[in-house]
């Protein structure tokens, strides 16, 4: 099989992007190209004429898809082959099967493996609506998640996302950050004797989730509270915390489960549905599933992130920008962008190949943003006139979510968000012709927007799913494993060497020796 | 005067960057480098022996800041000069004195009008005490601060570095997305009886600011209590704000402070002396004004903004990085690589030198990041593996601001953290060799460290005005104007134009022709 850059669409597309479309020239950007350059489904609208194309570029840009075999990869990952490895050398060599825990609904996966996946993990939804059940009657009022990484920034921005949907006098809190300040900050608002905690970490050592968790054990025990009638496990069956005798409750999953693909496992359902409900998580959970279909789509025009994860593509890897900027038009999404940082960047932020091979191309973008119209009064000025081009992806939603809006000058706070979110995009694409230079905008800055009626549960597992599966295809599409990290090991190794620096140094022990680049960070602490 | 890439060394530095210093081969990295490449004042060090530079590079720039007059630009900025402005066409026209903010202390600016912009900032400080000893008695226990971009950014990521010094009972709240599910979810959190509420617009006309307030001024009347005896404004004197019949009290700015660069006028302050108290405030003040008299300082070895800032043009200019991650292993400093977002993005991202000549030379870098150890766990992946190299500025502290830690296996969570913190510095600049391709890190990721004791109210001022002086030094360099924000025009104006067929849409009158780009996204919405 060819690399990425041996395609023959390839090069035709490296061909198309020396003189790519010019959305500034007067007229160019029209209704009926924003019309022309649409996609829908499951009620969401994709609009992509403002991105710098036209019908041969996406011609050639499907052409990649198929040449990249980009669909059949995403149907052996929904059915269960091991598609996390590199092929001739130690790896995580597993099953990505985080579509599984969602797919409970219409047209399952057929694979025996994802079926398999599936059934563990509806039972675990009605070991879920058991307990919770169960618990009713002691009326918990807070929920504390304690992780980092996929078990803190998925299910922290779905939570923020859907909290308009919690039930009344429901709570949720996250600690994450090893710093001590981010625990102390949650224990002094919630009523311990009230709280639940949810310790989530798969493998049942991260460092970070058990030094916090100890902390927050000392809290329960110096309230003369009992840690097991507060502490939910959500971890990999036999790990160090899949242990009955420290916590009430265990909840599972599994290596084929990354921790950023996590959200609608063990790892984001606790507490969604402890904070919305058995119905509503439900709901989102059918959104993600439906999206996971889409995904299956053959017509790469209907399959919206194919068509999303093409187009990062071509603006990645032809028009040569770097990053990515999402930019959701809705409070409720404000740590959406943080999410998708992690998810994208820490499955396609890789220079080898699924061969071992280093890569000549670029992989994956920089992702980051922050929600509309905070964004304008803050960045956007480089978006629109700076030497960088950056490339926006905008969400935006019809209605708000609490129906609390208000008429000023003539029209809802809503529609001004609206307004500037169209504004946006289309004065991004076409910039503005003037005489003082520095009134000139450039325009040509590629966007897309994806439009919804609310955020509501439904629609934010279908945006979820959008984004994890356009994600997939990227890997896809440039053959690297999106899957595992080995990124990060480097510095857990570093780390801890220091942490074995600064307890020996607390015991009065020789360290010096050991890690000098380490100790001597060390020294200089003690003069400040 | 020549252009930035017209310098004599602009040259040499080209030259020097085809082979930077390689700090991932064997040994390259020592504590003798690190310990030879730091710079230290006021207790801040800062370290960048894991930059890729050698004395040379280090040389090249400090003539580059000879050349391009950059401590002269410093001195003329501080002391008053009307720097903010293009030749030649319509401009701003402004002097930038935001120093003057905070210019109570030690060794006055000189000049005629930074002494009379320190005055008229001081006078407000006393107004502003005087106004909360008459309230004190009032024991107003919440401030909901109205305001966006620079009103909310600074402010809120300065609220929340120290929120751990508030004093006891005292909350802040801030609303700024036009999002009316953004000031729904702040007011469902306080007693409006018990709630000041602060409005800042420098020119009284921000329309998400207006409509907030507008919506908080109902909330307050449908309660029955007057909005006169709780709304305080801050704006510009003879704004439309500025309005004793509104507002119980009104504090003013002025034009030459830019909303990016307000935190240490009364758009920060009032809020900041509200929580932390005046005594704290002054602290936070004096903090920042000494980091303005390091940015004097000639030496460039000695002026750590100046240092910065050089390292980052050589990182961006000269070896090609067109992004900075501010990564602050704190998680009070949660919100501040949101505000360096706009205090950095907003002012140098731009595309015409101050000449009005468009340059042919990068500006102002794409600036984003979360906190440390979070980050870790989400995009550092892409930092250490990746195909696109991220330059990092890190922040450290040695003490943690609640002294609640807990000692877990030997070391305190702010030992983990610190170690953490370390090892990355470290592991980036270094890299690992590896027979598995996949376990291979290339290293040669440059970035630098600001160490200090504890973010305190007067350390995070003179981090603030540390990164402002940065941002300041850059712009110079690239003579760029870094004090305007044309590039938000466009947006604004096109906005309205949809915001208006949506009136009239509403209203039953015919819109369709007005603006067909806008009328096309309004008609997306109906089938939704």
């Amino acid at each position: 099989m060819s690399a990425f850059n041996e395609y023959s669409s390839y090069e035709k597309l490296v061909k198309l992007a020396e003189k790519p479309f010019d959305l500034s020239k007067n007229g160019a950007l029209t209704p009926k190209r924003l019309s022309e350059f649409q996609a829908e489904s499951l009620n969401l609208k994709l609009f992509y004429g403002t991105e710098r194309i036209n019908e041969k570029v996406l011609d050639s840009l499907y052409e990649l898809a198929q040449e990249a075999k980009a669909p059949e990869k995403m149907f052996a990952m929904q059915n269960g082959e091991t598609i996390n490895k590199i092929e001739g050398f130690e790896s995580e060599n597993r099953m990505v099967l985080h579509t599984a825990m969602r797919d409970f609904f219409d047209r399952q996966a057929e694979g025996e493996q994802a079926r398999q996946a599936s059934a563990l993990a509806y039972a675990e939804m009605e070991k879920l609506k058991a307990f919770l059940d169960r618990i009713e009657n002691e009326a918990f009022t807070d929920l504390i998640q304690i992780g980092i990484g996929g078990s803190e920034l998925g299910p922290k921005a779905a939570f923020l996302s859907l909290e308009a949907f919690a039930k009344p006098g429901k709570r949720v809190h996250f600690i994450s950050n090893v710093d001590p300040d981010d625990a102390h900050n949650v224990i002094r608002k919630v009523n311990l004797s009230k709280t639940l905690v949810v310790i989530v970490s798969k493998s049942g050592t991260t460092l970070e989730t058990l030094t916090n968790e100890e902390l927050i054990r000392k809290k329960f025990q110096e309230e003369g509270l009992s840690p097991q009638n507060h502490f939910i496990a959500v971890t990999g069956k036999g790990s160090p915390m899949d242990n009955p005798e420290k916590y009430r409750k265990s909840f599972y999953i599994w290596d084929y489960v990354g921790g950023r693909y996590s959200v609608t496992s063990m790892v984001g359902c606790v507490m969604l549905a402890f904070a919305l409900g058995m119905e509503k998580l439900l709901e989102f959970l059918r959104g993600a599933n439906s999206m996971d279909k889409v995904a299956l789509e053959k017509d790469p025009r209907k399959n919206l992130p194919l068509l999303s994860a093409l187009l990062g593509i071509w603006n990645n890897n032809f028009l040569g920008y770097p990053t990515d900027a999402v930019i959701p038009y809705s409070q409720a999404m404000s740590r959406f962008s943080a999410h998708l940082q992690q998810c994208d960047m820490e499955s396609n932020g890789k220079r080898i190949d699924k061969q071992g091979k280093a890569v000549d191309f670029q992989t994956g973008p920089i992702i980051w943003g922050e929600v509309g119209t905070n964004g304008q009064h803050s960045f956007y000025q480089l978006i629109h006139q700076g030497t960088k081009v950056v490339p926006v992806e905008f969400i935006g939603f019809k209605e708000c979510q609490f129906s609390d809006d208000t008429l000023y000058n003539g029209t809802t706070s809503q529609q001004k968000l609206l307004s500037n979110l169209f504004a946006q995009s289309i004065g991004l694409a076409t910039g503005q012709k003037s005489d003082n230079p520095n009134k000139e905008f450039p325009g040509n800055r590629p966007n897309r927007l994806l439009l919804a009626k609310k955020c509501d549960p439904y629609t934010m597992g279908a945006i979820l799913s959008y984004f994890e599966n356009k994600v997939a295809f990227q890997g896809f599409i440039w053959d690297i494993n999106s899957f595992d990290q080995e990124g990060v090991q480097l510095g857990k190794v570093l780390a801890n060497k220091i942490i074995d620096q600064f307890e020996m140094e607390s015991k009065g022990e020789e360290y010096e020796k050991a890690f000098p680049l380490g100790s001597f960070f060390i020294d200089q602490l003690k003069d400040l």
